[in-house]
């Protein structure tokens, strides 16, 4: 059986190494969202079969109606060791608007930070570089003869556009992955020096609303009063959605919402979240949610909607007297408790329909639509995670909720009936989905030793 | 003297390199809203002064903070002649989105339509195959002996951006420009057999107002319900602008504004227009303006408030759980009766500043602010035009508003003391502003032969 502290040590001293092939998996733009990306999709998927192949475990790339799933595959050291699936996504967010990132997104450096060095890309944090610190684990177990944990790791490349295909693929392949414990490093610390395990999920439901008014684009001149413009239907519409305490407006919205219970309450008082700082790092000073709530409520235990792409008409520079045939909206709710997916997308598409005047036409796509999800905290497992992480940070991790939303998870508990432990290293400022997204040098090298820590501490 | 039937006769004869020129002239992508298209619009510039020089004309480019303008003078035949200023315009709107047209925007084409042959492309109609009108009938008299009148041709580069360097440039060049008369070639006809004169314009104002949140683009998932969206904030304001009714809910907004005299109410509902086939040629059925006005009141003699564009967060293809720094949204208003220009622009500018909650910041950029212009209809010149036209058409022309905006015929009022007579040869179905313009080629040729017949006309 391996020495966790030569384990230790090796990983300290491959470093150098692991930051090498982490730039190398960062470089490929594996954005799922985006057609021309597909193909850097399947050369980010070939490398990760490489890398595991190099590894020792048996690989396969296998095909989905989307992007490929990356399956590897390999045993424990000793008979009866605990079998655990470890999840990470290979695909990454759009990195526009670009002119806004101090260096090429898919060009990986390091460049000095306040906490130390970070690094720099699209992707470092979101989930390249943590699904890279598990990599560099069982890497150095490998080395000292082996892992601890039988390991079953699946690299999914449609996590930023809904998983669409993981649920089918996991209920066609629950006999080779299913396991004892899914592990899942996509999360967040509390802060740069405290650990956290994430233990409450939002869920995700994300529409796209497009009007079509006019059968082409017209002349405001000569259509300007007379004509109706999609635009200003479309902001009629949502604006209705929220009202002026900030509650969401559509009809049963709030149904499956429950208010925190008195002990979690406290225990997030107790956490000392200072929303001012919250709110002044990204230069806001006001909280602009549900009135009377707290920040950490709104954004873990409180449902919303947000807008998160509008688009209509002429957006050009200057000016074009246009009365556009189109408009278009994205707009995604994140949910809590027992909200149903399904019945809000449905109410949401209701709310529009009431709202179209005539002679206005709408179509709906749905980019996904996943529950809120909370994990069970007392387990054995939960326990050992703890012991291992606060023996890495020298702290207790805290258990806390998250804002994000994993949609896999509940996939897997659905089709395979598997809990997730989710421990991440990513920090509030890592600006994963905006430019100059950044992975804390400290995360991704502390980040694998912590999984060594916790694969050693499973197995006993 | 030329014979006026020599000169027609040269025009029908010259059908063919007529449009070979004007082919060539569309063929110049001369967008002025597009600073990668300013070289393109110096080339027309370019392009125009050859053409002047070669028909005899004393031309110069000038230089203005923006494109330049093309001026060129031509002496009549005779002394005494009245001395005429014809403004036209070379720049052109924005060609996207260009996936709509039938054939490149900037190839322009000759295509069968139910009315005879047309010409395909961005500026057929407004206004180089407009302006080439009075062109060709400038060269057709110069083949017989030369001008009835003395002629000053005024380009502008940048009437789709709201003429911004016009003013500056007529008051510091009122003695070279100032005439007897302006003449605009840039208005519809009634229908493609019915000249017309337009005799109303609407005036505009055009504002593009950009709202900004955060510092930078946050992850709706980290940030959703905490921090405040622009879009949201944005789309309220926008939906603000029109109450139920249909009417503009800026304060003032109405002021000046007038209902039409008894007379020109009945003329109107003497035209007998066909609301229902003026909406359904681009698909609509209903009148979407203030509740109780008929079409033609909408867009001739009532003012209006519309977004022609909105852009904000995501909007790509797929999903991204952004929640954008910043949301902006192009807002023009058109104007009529006494409206003034710059108190309607500040009332929007107070109406969003008004409406911003903590943390949103706003800027303002003006593309133009222009009120609106009723012309002289009972002066000799407008006499003589309407005796010209019916010549040409077998009809009298049709004394009309129109909904769109000539901001320089108020330059030309105020700086110059000079009325306009506009005459022009659009249709309403031109798509001007809109995939697929066109221009018939009847209105191209009959055109020019109007144009030698009202110079002829006006010097006698």
């Amino acid at each position: 059986m391996a020495n966790l502290s030569d384990v230790l040590s090796t990983i300290d001293a491959n470093q150098g190494d692991a930051l090498e092939r982490l730039f190398s998996l960062i470089s490929i733009p594996s954005v799922s969202a985006l057609p021309r990306h597909f193909p850097d999709c399947e050369r980010a998927a070939d490398w990760l079969v490489a890398e595991l192949q190099s590894l020792g475990f048996e690989v396969a790339k296998a095909a989905t109606p989307g992007r490929p799933m990356v399956v590897g595959n390999a045993k424990a050291q000793t008979r009866d060791a605990p079998h655990v699936l470890f999840y990470g996504h290979y695909d990454v967010q759009p990195a526009d608007p670009f002119e806004l990132w101090k260096s090429p997104p898919f060009a990986p450096k390091l460049e000095a930070g306040p906490s130390g060095p970070r690094i720099l890309g699209r992707g470092a944090a979101d989930d390249k570089g943590q699904l890279m610190t598990f990599v560099e684990a069982c890497r150095a177990f490998r080395q000292h003869g082996g892992l601890p944990c039988n390991v079953t790791l699946l690299f999914e490349g449609e996590e930023e556009t809904g998983s669409p295909s993981l649920p089918d693929f996991l209920a066609s392949h629950a006999k080779a992955l299913k396991a004892d414990l899914l592990l899942v490093c996509d999360t967040n610390m509390w802060d740069v020096k405290t650990p956290a395990i994430t233990t409450m999920l939002r869920g995700l439901v994300m529409e796209e609303v497009v009007l079509t008014a006019a059968s082409r684009d017209l002349h405001s001149g000569l259509y300007g009063g007379a004509a109706i413009n999609p635009i200003r239907v479309l902001t009629r519409i949502l604006a209705d959605l929220h009202d002026a305490q900030g509650a969401v407006t559509l009809p049963g919205f709030y149904d499956g919402v429950e208010e925190l219970p008195q002990e979690v309450a406290k225990q997030w008082r107790d956490l000392d979240f200072d929303d001012a700082k919250f709110l002044g790092d990204v230069g806001l000073s006001v909280l602009a949610g549900e009135k009377g709530r707290s920040a950490l409520e709104m954004i873990w235990s409180r449902p919303t909607c947000d807008v998160n792409g509008i688009f209509g008409g002429y957006t050009g520079e200057g000016a074009k007297t246009v009365l556009p045939a189109q408009a278009s909206a994205k707009v995604s709710f994140r949910l809590v408790g027992k909200q149903n997916p399904e019945r809000i997308a449905q109410a949401f598409r209701a709310f529009v329909k009431q709202r179209l005047p005539a002679d206005v036409k709408v179509e709906f796509r749905s980019f996904g639509a996943s529950p809120a999800f909370v994990l069970p905290t007392r387990g054995e497992a939960v326990r050992r995670a703890q012991r291992a992480l606060e023996a890495e940070w020298g702290k207790p991790p805290l258990l806390i909720g998250m804002g994000g939303s994993i949609p896999l998870v509940g996939a897997f508990k659905r089709e395979l009936g598997m809990d997730a432990l989710m421990v991440g290293f990513g920090l509030d400022d890592d600006s994963v989905h905006s430019p100059n997204e950044k992975y804390e040098l400290s995360s991704f090298h502390k980040g694998a030793r912590s999984w060594a820590r916790i694969l050693s501490a499973l197995s006993q």
